[in-house]
């Protein structure tokens, strides 16, 4: 077998595939070469190749995303590194392991003029749960020399072994920059150096007696209890539990589509169950108590609610950390939410006297049915091409939602609830939708369809540059010729500084990218059209598909607000 | 006239007025509205929109570098200000002056799970040179808020002034995070606050007599002097000291490509001269005293050379910093070239004796008129398409280089001195060259021509996604299907391993991207169809072109290093 022979780029691969990282996606350069030949000369490792830093970063998100275990960036240094910190900040905020392995000259090196060279230590702040800098290794003869050497190799060993461990339990990005001096490209057939792996076991919190207790006595003694629930993974939450939530009357469960949280009588359409309510039932909607769990919820309204209706207490649960997303939190349950609901559940007592459940049941139905009828009534428009394309998706999928409008639409309908759902919510950001569902798409076993805007698409077209994109990956593009969610927006709309510097309007299409990198391509404009494109969309032809779906965007927007006025 | 309601917008906008800061980038936002309604409706400003904020980062940087005055970037919260880092990090390390203006949530929503939120505090870390937070003002009626407030916009003002001064005197990227808080896009028509401009006057230092004197007497003692030029801008030194110089037969000046400095005595194609010396001839090479002035030095060559043979003494003039490039720093001269040569070469004492020179322009004709038997005798490859493609530039252009082989190749040919040269050298990535080229050729009244490699020319193809294109803007792609410069460095090659992770291959072309974006395109793979396009390439037809110069991979790399040998 070949290594490289800086015994550093040894002891970076040899832990990674110890520890089981194995997703390894590299961006070309020469200070890297030491690692790039590590990870490529080992079978193990299932090594992708993506130049543009940025995309690479989001590629190795939706994998990780999957996978919920640390996928390895590679690459050179300078400014490298730094379009990694788009996906980095995602990862934080979405609390997935991500493994920043960064080349980096060596010391001597760094702030005297030399070419592609920045200040790269700690270079993502507080974006990262762990930065480390790993020492360079110089091999010597002279015996105090090889002393030094085995503190700077033990030194290494550490930090790498702790931020692999960090990124897989904590669950977040970790970054390790590594110093390597000429000559990069020596080549060896036996490795010099032996990494040992330290496994850490994390054994799981226990909620304590007496705040199980309180917990269980505030909540049998409330009427109205809310859950909340923001993005999750699906299957994570055991469906016994869930059932038993679902027959107390006394209990409402919110749950946004990225939470893969599925029951009939929750409430998936936060946004139409509230959006008409009035301000007495605004009030009235509020719970005494409110028990949230999962990621960040993209429900603006619901966060404005409550906000203002505050309850009177919010229990979060989560093992890792929770927000005061509502100013109101007063109990933080580090724990897992099927811990939790195993602890508390059984002793819970319900309440088929509040009539809190079936009021806002009976107008979720009301709302479900104006629902029906609204999308009878629009013409063609982004409202419309939702429904239809969220119905045209096959059971089984994985559906990849870009951010701002594509992902506020998503949520108005109902979700077919054998698709998984995803979205970059930890920053939100348009900067890397299509590449991080070509990562999903990369690792599952799944078809994975990305349903994104206009701007998103174009912003992150260089993920389309990418040999792994597989056959049945597919993209639909809601072409609203600029960003259809400033409309909804205050401020005057149709007029030239309107357009320019807040829709920022474009008559771009997808056609020429799709050329350039080999999708199959077909746009549509007219309902008829985008029914019978839908209809054999999902065939697997030896292509990735993109569907593109021009929308009037003089329209939009008030399709959007008269619904809310409808469904009242 | 219409204003943001909200102070802070105001203040910021009047301030960037009154200190002259012209040009704005906008990239689309809510966070960020306040800021973009008082540009865009304040014709003092040229402001221009650019959704990916990346892209955006680097054609401020191109402006920038070419008026010498802060550029501002306007963007809203979240991983927007991320993608501004490459060229922030490029601005710090090229001292170009860029104004980063990040909205921001109100520090109370920063941390609690809100959307599109990071921790925008000091993001960019060691590569900037100031960064604030300025302070959420509220309005109020109580008058211990108001004395409050009249703090908060004292504390503000001075913040922004500072920045400014600080961009603009010590040239470089500073960041304002500026929080705002809902409503957003209230207008106002009569402004609320009159903030002061607080202009900084700056008095040159002064090199002080006896350090002088030293140096007088040290150079003139010395038979062996070199002048080593990096970046610098056009016109910066006066021709008058380059002549005086010039007349010194103890001296040899050494100019980078990007150093914009012209005269026939100097050795401005660094490599060709020193690559195919001896190791004796090296150490014959090596002057007493090193004077060096201007940016970062491109010719890794020279850095071993004198690393390797350090010079007895090493000045570098230059009135911010002087990095230590060769370890052999002894006197950091800070003041400006011209203030420097001003004191110092009229007590210099020219030696006629000395055989350093003479010896030198010896070696530099041989290899001149090698290189241009060389060129004759060669196939197509890049070197050959260099030489064609550098000839054919029009007189009073300027030329943008990419980074990597492009710059590398470009400094072995001589170059037109009547074009003006740039290259994005402080980091030296390949992530906005493009950008950076279309950012200069909108603020200059002459036409701008960039030369880029494939790889870099995809990397940063949303450059394209611009309205503000100059017609006469011109693009040369050198596409060799890869990293071409990885064919040069060791390690084995034309191995799937090498095609895939080091040279990445690909057969990707400019062509959908041109029709994409409205640029005139054409490819050309052999010499004749080469010149025939270049004969009427400059012409302008009412539109941008690009022309994209297939190369044989294969043969590339052993052209340039025969080169080498050959021009011996």
């Amino acid at each position: 077998m070949i290594y490289p022979k800086i015994p550093l780029a040894q002891t970076v691969v040899q832990l990674c595939k110890a520890k089981g990282v194995k997703h390894v996606i590299i961006s070309p350069g020469s200070r890297n070469a030491p690692l790039t030949i590590g990870f490529t000369n080992d079978k193990y490792f299932k090594c992708y190749s993506i130049v543009d830093e940025r995309c690479a970063g989001f590629f190795a998100l939706g994998m990780a995303q999957q996978i919920n275990a640390p996928t390895a960036i590679v690459c050179t240094s300078g400014s490298a590194l730094l379009n990694y910190y788009p996906a980095v900040a995602e990862a934080y905020y979405s609390n997935i392991p991500l493994l920043v392995l960064s080349a980096d000259r060596p010391e001597h090196l760094i702030g005297i003029g030399d070419g592609q060279t920045i200040n790269q230590k700690n270079v993502y702040g507080h974006h990262v749960l762990l930065s480390a800098n790993l020492r360079l290794d110089e091999q010597s003869q002279f015996e105090t020399v090889l002393e030094e050497q085995k503190g700077i190799q033990a030194h290494n060993e550490q930090c790498i072994n702790e931020a692999i461990n960090v990124a897989l339990f904590k669950q977040g990005p970790v970054h390790l920059n590594i110093p390597f001096d000429e000559p990069l490209y020596e080549r060896v057939e036996a490795l010099s150096v032996a990494p040992k792996a330290i496994n850490l076991t994390v054994t799981p919190k226990q909620v304590e007696d007496h705040v199980l207790e309180s917990c269980i006595k505030d909540w049998n003694a409330a009427t109205k209890k809310m859950i909340l629930v923001g993005a999750n993974q699906p299957n994570e939450i055991e469906q016994k539990w869930l059932n038993e939530i679902s027959e107390d009357n006394s209990v409402i469960v919110l749950t946004e589509t990225t939470s893969n949280i599925h029951h009939p009588s929750f409430f998936s359409s936060i946004d139409q169950l509230i959006a008409p309510l009035t301000e007495d039932d605004q009030e009235d909607f509020c719970p005494d108590i409110l028990l949230s769990f999962g990621g960040l919820i993209v429900s603006k309204k619901i966060k404005q609610l409550l906000r203002r209706y505050k309850p009177k207490q919010h229990w979060h649960v989560n093992p890792k950390m929770a927000y005061d997303t509502f100013f109101s939190l007063n109990k933080h349950l580090e724990l897992s939410p099927n811990q939790f609901f195993k602890a508390f559940l059984p002793q819970v007592i319900h309440q088929d006297a509040s009539g809190y459940k079936k009021k806002w049941t009976k107008i979720k139905r009301w709302r479900q049915k104006q629902h029906e009828c609204y999308l009878k009534e629009i013409p063609f428009s982004d409202f419309k091409v939702f429904s239809k394309v969220l119905r045209s998706i096959p059971q089984d999928y994985i559906l990849q939602s870009g951010n701002s409008s594509t992902i506020r639409y998503t949520q108005l309908f109902p979700m077919n609830k054998t698709l998984e759902v995803f979205c970059n919510r930890g920053t939100s950001g348009i900067d890397g939708s299509t590449a991080t569902a070509i990562g999903c798409a990369v690792v599952r076993n799944k078809p994975t369809v990305l349903i994104t805007g206009d701007l998103s698409f174009l912003y992150d077209s260089n993920a389309l540059w990418n040999d792994h994109i597989p056959d049945d990956f597919r993209i639909i593009v809601i072409n609203n010729q600029g960003g259809g969610i400033f409309r909804i927006l205050p401020g005057p709309k149709n007029t030239k500084n309107f357009d320019t510097y807040f829709e920022t309007t474009h008559s771009l299409t997808a056609a020429q990218l799709c050329e350039m990198y080999g999708l199959k391509y077909k746009a549509v404009s007219t309902e008829e059209t985008l029914l019978k494109a839908l209809d054999t969309f999902y065939v697997n032809n030896g292509k990735p598909k993109l569907l593109e779906v021009f929308t009037p965007k003089s329209i939009n927007d008030e399709v959007l607000l008269n619904y809310f006025q409808y469904i009242k």
